[in-house]
């Protein structure tokens, strides 16, 4: 049996590498070159062409490369075998370190002080105000969100937080449901997004959502983090509220559409920063060692982890 | 009796107006107005012109309105009487903000993302590693180094100190004096310099301290962060070593002359982030009551608190 790495946009030579390293005995083929499909009983997979794991009629198992499964739900001819997704612990670890970053970032005028340095200007500002003067509202109060909140206040922000559903937390405030919204965006000055898309949240930070954020806070208007799900935002109505000057700046990890597009604004817009979906990735090698570690699951009989149900596609 | 604000480069009403506010029944003059050199009781200066504090028959005390006080001993004609420091609680808080900050920024490569956005480039590092990865070495371990140390474990970096003197310190490992120094650099990725300046540190992060930080880091090369004082770096050595690629990169918050002069490299290198020397600043509000509070105890006949020791400096 063998192992068929198939990607897209990734340099397969270096996974092959590490699950080599990883699985000595097992044999591992790409999808560019010669290999025996009656062998191959399972795929890792990233962005694969489409139709390219058909035609694989011992396949066992397919491990999406990503945290994400969408791009594998993407390929009409999947095989119908189980999916399982990498769920590494250390995605909370680097959502909690953007987040806080991009928090700080705002804060202290980080990019104020770039363009300083850029005009070699020498100007401080004596109305910095100290973190507890500053309200953070995170949406979304998962793993993720709780996780963030923790490390933001231990930095002295004033945290509260959002949740569909009530929730309630040691420490500091929430707010819930539609009711809850209001209030919650009247005392936010940065607003963090960490809500899973669903038909019910997509397009949800929009001309409404941004026109109730907080005008009289320290920082001089509110801020936008999203780095959650592209789908949540109405990229046109963040740019409107930038250039009304209704808020302040945004950072945005996702995007409606991604790669984002040459021609968007937001990559020039002097008020945004882009990252290009890199919040909270996983390492390579911790991804290899997880699914070479359900691979061995599999050969011992033991179970599949962390399957997928294909009906909610998560 | 009055109070005689006598700066220079800063807004002197906005001052006037805080202390008025706090002080709403003690005259408030200023150095560019006429007023009764008798009744001065009370100096707050911030660089005041020298010699302009003389000929003040009743002054009691002289407050300083920033956190050093270096300002008024450059004085050569300074009244010799009680200097009071603003020692202000929130300046621990912001330390940590700005060393927080700028350790993620180069944990997250944040600067490459930038020119990337600059360049409309949209590339991940799938090799991003994880704060756990980095090992942080703070030096000094006052204060304001050991609450740094906690917030930088709390994101999950590899936190180890080094001090003059041995220090026991909860939670991480420290190492101590000449002796110590060698081992501490070389399991270091991003050096944090908080030391105080003194006959001993002066020019201490130089080629030889450079040279011996970790070459086999995650990061790549190592980082420096100099937000203690600018007469600890010899700047000169700082743009070799980056020049050489033996330092990655060098955020840095003092310098050897303030305001940095135009000419100087730092401003336009591309692998170091200058910011004017503002990681920890008071709020002026905050100043001012600290200073209107020590006024009040004078007044209700209590001793001043915080007073500088004209021989040591501070």
């Amino acid at each position: 049996m063998s192992l068929l790495l198939a990607m897209t946009g990734w340099h397969v030579e270096d996974w092959r590498e590490r699950f080599q390293a990883l699985l000595p005995e097992m044999p591992i083929v790409t999808l560019g070159e010669a290999y025996d499909r009656r062998a191959v009983h399972y795929v890792a997979s990233w962005k694969h062409p489409e139709g390219s794991l058909s035609g694989l009629p011992n396949l066992a198992a397919i491990f999406s490369l990503g945290a994400g499964v969408d791009h594998l739900f993407a390929d009409t001819r999947l095989p119908e075998v189980p999916i399982a997704r990498v769920v590494d612990p250390d995605l909370t670890t680097r959502m909690s370190e953007y987040i806080v970053l991009h928090c700080l970032m705002h804060l202290r005028q980080q990019r104020r002080y770039e363009r300083q340095q850029q005009a070699k200007l020498w100007d401080d500002d004596r109305n910095q105000p100290a973190a507890r003067s500053v309200r953070v509202g995170l949406m979304g109060l998962g793993e993720l969100g709780l996780d963030a909140a923790r490390k933001l206040q231990v930095m002295g922000f004033d945290v509260t937080g959002w949740s569909r559903s009530p929730k309630t937390v040691d420490g500091f405030a929430t707010f819930a449901g539609d009711e809850g919204m209001t209030g919650f965006l009247a005392r936010t000055d940065i607003l963090v997004s960490l809500l899973p898309l669903t038909p019910e949240t997509r397009g949800v930070i929009n001309a409404q959502m941004l026109s109730g954020l907080a005008q009289d806070g320290r920082l001089g208007g509110p801020f936008l983090i999203n780095a959650g799900r592209g789908g949540l935002q109405v990229e046109a109505d963040i740019l409107a509220a930038l250039d009304a000057g209704t808020l302040k700046g945004a950072t945005l990890d996702v995007f409606e559409s991604e790669p984002l597009a040459p021609e968007s604004r937001l990559w020039s817009h002097p008020d945004v920063t882009v990252t290009p979906h890199n919040a909270a990735m996983s390492e390579p090698e911790a991804v290899a060692t997880l699914i070479s570690a359900q691979i061995k699951r599999l050969e011992a009989g033991e179970p599949l982890e962390h399957v997928v149900d294909p009906a909610r596609g998560y």
